[in-house]
């Protein structure tokens, strides 16, 4: 999606070691005219295939989506990885590890509301060892659901999480694709 | 909201003490159709005021945050609760504590992001003892911004946050009022 590359290409910021700064407009301080588009474009890419929810994990692809549900016309369901608010004690339940923050969470999904009738899409901001996918995948599996895809903003292919979640045979889309970092500059496949 | 009141009155399930479950539309479950006109209820009710950015916190705001932003035409920032992929180190914070889970926690938004020139709507899914919407203004007044105003999809006015929040001059607009419960049953004003 051009509009996508050329914000990163402008705006995103190199971080430590491969981190990609994009808390300017994806994951901290949000542009919806952006988010409505890319949720638009994400709905596209998957007309045709079956899908009756997005689900996504807290918190940073909760607006992607949103925006992504609204124009395929589903609803979303979020994982909680944190206890806030209410969950139903009754949940599907899987451990994931996120690698940059070098510690371990369980996402969780009320029962009640994934069930072997869901074709699911899964969305998130940014798609690096795939961590939270496979563990979605995982809740979507244990209701008896099945995948429809994996639509994600910005992929980093110099990470194995796309490839890992291709081979299972799960359709993945990103919006834009990191295929390297060379010192401050950021390039895209 | 007569939409949003109706589904209140026919999904909404009480909990222990107060509690109202609204997780199959509101906070887990998300109904992506009532969410953007919930979004563009709160936009129509600031208009005519400044409003130069949305603000909520971690997680369970934030679509309702974006559909109101994306009606207003302007960015949404979430206040992180949680360590969760990058934010800046230069960041202002404040402590909040939550009595339905007894825990406090310190809400995180990066200087960048907000400043003296913003008008700031707060925009929350509930509002009871008002902790995480007394945290939020206490992150637009260290930015040194000002407050638009507190929208918000359902007040619980048996509890006290959204008297305190108005006998501080602040302006909040409820989509729904829960004005107490009486066994399984919820009173709507």
């Amino acid at each position: 999606m051009d509009e996508l590359k050329r914000r990163i290409l402008s705006e995103a910021v190199v971080g430590e070691g491969d981190m990609i700064r994009v808390d300017m407009f994806l994951n901290h301080c949000m542009d919806m005219d952006l988010m409505e588009r890319m949720g638009g474009a994400l709905a596209k890419r998957f007309r045709g295939t079956r899908i009756t929810k997005v689900l996504t994990a807290e918190s940073s692809g909760i607006a992607l989506a949103c925006f992504t549900a609204k124009a395929l016309g589903v609803p979303v369901l979020y994982a909680k990885k944190f206890q806030t608010g209410y969950i139903d004690p009754d949940v599907y339940s899987a451990e994931a590890h996120s690698f940059s923050l070098d510690k371990s969470y369980t996402l969780r999904v009320s029962k009640r509301y994934l069930n072997r009738e869901d074709s699911v899409l899964l969305v998130d901001d940014i798609l690096s060892n795939g961590q939270t996918m496979l563990s979605l995948l995982e809740l979507v599996s244990k209701a008896g659901g099945e995948a429809a895809g994996v639509g994600i903003a910005i992929e980093k292919a110099m990470r194995e999480g796309g490839n890992v979640l291709r081979r299972m045979g799960i359709r993945v889309e990103a919006l834009a694709t990191v295929e390297r970092i060379e010192g401050d500059r950021i390039l895209l496949a």
